[in-house]
C-alpha cells in the first residue's frame, strides 16, 4: 500500500526520520552517560516504545496508571510513572503492576504515599517512589529542600513506599524567549535537584535516581554532573513547537497529518479535512498559525475549527481541490492522542498501521 | 452506582440539565415554526440522537461520513453531513449510506459535486445537496450570490445531483462581544440565505431547505422569515464558552469532568488530575482561564498541561488531596472528543455508561 492509497485525514509517522530522532537523543544520553527513560505519553504505542529500548533505554515514563498498563502489557516491563496518584482503585491497580515488572512511581505529598504504601504494605511488596520537586514551573512538586528532607523523613515511617530518587520537570523551558533561556532551565532544574539529593544522602537516603528533562532541556541537563536520567518525550516525532524550541529541523519531524484539499472559497483560501479534532488546538510559544505545511512553507495554517483547516496560500498557489498536503502539529503528543491509529510510512510506502493503544486511557 | 465511585477523571453527563437544553431549543424551534436538526459532532451518541429526535427533531447534522455512518448504524436514518466531501472512497461510501436511509449533503465547488455526482450514478441514485454560502466567517462556501446563482446552474448537468438548498454558518457569531452583535449575525446569516434562495426560486430551483445557524444565532436566526431548519450542536451539554455568549448559566452546562485533586504544592496552588488531554485546550472567547469549578466560583483553572490541571485557590480554600471537584469544560465538543466513554448521571446516580461511539472517525 502507498501513502497515495491511504484516505485523509490521515496520522502519519515517518519511520526514517523517527529513528534518526531516536538515534540523535539515545547519543546525546550516552555522550553524557545519562539513562533516557522517553516519556511514552507522545506515542502511545508498545512497538515504538520497543524501538526506545533498542536504542538503549532502560524503561519509559509514563503519566497516566492506564498507559502503565497497556505498555506493562505490550512487554514493557520497566515503568516509572511521573504522577501522583490517588485513590484506593489506583493503589490496587499500582500494586497489581509493580508485582508484574519494576515500577517506580512519582509523588509529592504525605498523603499519596500513605495511601500507596497501605496498599503495596498489603501486598507485601514496597514500591521505589521519586519525590517531584517543582523546580519552578509551578505546577507539581514539593517547593523547597527543606520540605523534601521533611518529607523524605516523614516516608521513612511508612512500610510499603521506598524512597530511591527525585525527579523535576523545568517545563518553564518551553516560554524562554532563546537558547541561553532553555540552557539556564535547564542548568538551574539540574542543579537544584542535585543539590537535594546531596542534601538528602548527607542525610543517609540512598539516592539513586536523579531525573530531569523534556525534549528542549534534556540535551542540556543530561550533562549537569549528578544527574543520572533524562525523560524527553516530544523528540521521537518533533513537532512545529519543538524546532522553535531548538529540537532540529522543520524536515526532522516525523508526524504528519495527511490533509485534503476540500474548498478553495477565494484564491488565497484553501480548506482541508483537518481542524482542531485532528490537530488539537495547542498553539506554539514562538509564532503564530496552526502547523506547518511540508515542502510549502508559503502556505499559512492560519485557524482551524472542529473539522476544518483555513489555509492562506499566495493567489498563484496551484491547488486544486483534491490536492494533498502533509502538515507538521504544533504539538505532535495533542496531535497523536486525536486519533486511534497511527500510520507507518517509509518513502512512500505504507509499512505498518498502529493502533494508538494507550489513546483513553484518562484514569 | 453512585458518582463517588467512579474513578477519575471521568467525563460526565447530567440527565437532567441535558433534558432541560434539548427541550428548551426544541421549543424555540417550535415556537419559530422551523426544523430543528441538532449538529451531533458536540456528542457523538446515538442514544443521545436519539433523544433529540424524540424532542422533535427530523434527523441530525454530522460534519464526517464516520460520523453519518455511526449514526445510520444506531438507527438514526435522516442525517445532513455539513462537509464537502472529497475522494472516490467517500463518495462510494456517501452513496452506500443514501441507499440506507436520507442524506444529504453539502458542497460549495463543482468539483466535489461532480464527484458525487459520478459515484451516485454509477448506483443509479440521486444525492439531495445543499449549497454551502460564506456568511462572513471566512471558512467555506460560496462568496456572493452569481457564484451560487453559476454554480446551481451548472450542477444542472449532473444527473446523480439535485440541490435542494442552502447552508450558512455565521460563525463570526462566538467572536462579538455582546448580545447585539450575536443577533446582528444571526440576522445578518438569515437574510443572505434567504436573499439567495429567492433568487434560485426565481430561476426555477426548488429550494426547500434554508438551514442556518449554531447554539448562539439559532434563537435569532430562527425567526428570519424563510428560514426553514437550525443546526445548533453544543446546546445539548452547553459550556463555558456558550454561557459567555448567552446559552444559559453555568449551573444549566449538562457536560462537566470529574476530576480529583492530587497536589497541593502551595496553599494556593492545587493541581487536578485532568489536563489538556482531558479538556482540549480550547479557550473561550471572552475572558480568561480553562474551566470553571461547579459551586467554586472562587477557584480558577488557571492553565492546564497534558495530564495537568493547576488551580489557583484562596490561601483558606480547604482542598486537601484526594478532593473531588466537578470542572465544566470551555468547550465541550473538544472534550467530549478526547473521552470514550460518556458516564450519564441523574442526581448522585450513575445510570449508563455510553461509548462515546464516533469519536476518532475523522475520515
Amino acid at each position: 500500500m502507498k501513502i497515495e492509497d491511504l484516505d485523509t485525514p490521515s496520522l502519519i509517522v515517518d519511520l526514517d526520520r523517527m529513528q534518526r530522532n531516536i538515534e540523535r537523543m539515545a547519543e546525546i544520553a550516552r555522550n553524557a552517560g545519562v539513562a533516557l527513560r522517553p516519556h511514552a505519553k507522545t506515542h502511545k504505542i508498545p512497538h515504538i516504545g520497543r524501538l526506545q529500548l533498542r536504542a538503549g533505554s532502560p524503561g519509559l515514563t509514563v503519566a497516566k496508571l492506564g498507559e502503565a498498563e497497556v505498555f506493562m502489557d505490550g512487554g514493557i516491563e520497566d515503568l516509572f510513572i511521573a504522577y501522583p496518584l490517588w485513590g484506593e482503585a489506583k493503589w490496587q491497580r499500582l500494586c497489581h503492576l509493580a508485582e508484574r515488572g519494576s515500577i517506580r512511581v512519582a509523588a509529592d505529598s504525605y498523603d499519596v504515599l500513605e495511601g500507596i504504601s497501605q496498599s503495596a504494605a498489603r501486598h507485601g511488596i514496597r514500591i521505589p517512589v521519586r519525590l517531584e520537586v517543582d523546580c519552578g514551573f509551578g505546577r507539581c512538586g514539593l517547593q523547597t529542600p527543606e520540605e523534601v528532607r521533611t518529607l523524605a523523613r516523614r516516608m521513612g515511617g511508612l512500610h510499603g513506599v521506598t524512597l530511591v530518587g527525585l525527579m523535576g520537570f523545568g517545563g518553564q523551558s518551553y516560554a524562554q524567549e532563546d537558547a541561553e533561556g532553555i540552557r539556564r532551565v535547564a542548568r538551574e532544574e539540574g542543579e537544584q535537584l542535585v543539590g537535594i539529593a546531596s542534601l538528602l544522602r548527607a542525610d543517609g537516603f540512598d539516592i539513586r535516581d536523579v531525573s530531569a528533562g523534556s525534549t528542549p532541556t534534556a540535551p542540556h541537563v543530561a550533562r549537569v554532573p549528578g544527574i543520572t536520567e533524562i525523560r524527553p518525550g516530544t523528540y521521537i516525532f518533533s513537532d512545529r513547537d519543538q524546532v522553535a524550541l531548538g529540537w532540529g529541523e522543520l524536515d526532522d519531524c516525523a508526524l504528519t497529518l495527511l490533509v485534503t484539499v476540500i474548498s478553495r472559497p477565494t484564491p488565497t483560501r484553501a480548506i482541508v479535512d483537518g481542524g482542531s479534532k485532528t490537530f488539537s488546538s495547542d498553539t506554539v510559544a514562538h509564532g503564530d498559525g496552526m502547523g506547518a505545511v511540508r515542502n510549502h512553507p508559503d502556505y499559512i495554517v492560519s485557524w482551524l475549527t472542529e473539522e476544518h483547516g483555513i489555509l492562506e496560500v499566495p493567489p498563484d498557489a496551484h491547488l486544486p481541490i483534491g490536492t494533498r498536503l502533509d502538515i507538521i502539529p504544533n504539538h505532535a503528543c495533542a496531535a497523536l492522542n486525536l486519533h486511534d491509529r497511527l500510520v507507518a510510512v517509509r518513502g512512500e510506502n505504507v509499512e505498518e498501521v498502529w493502533p494508538v493503544a494507550a489513546r483513553g486511557r484518562v484514569q
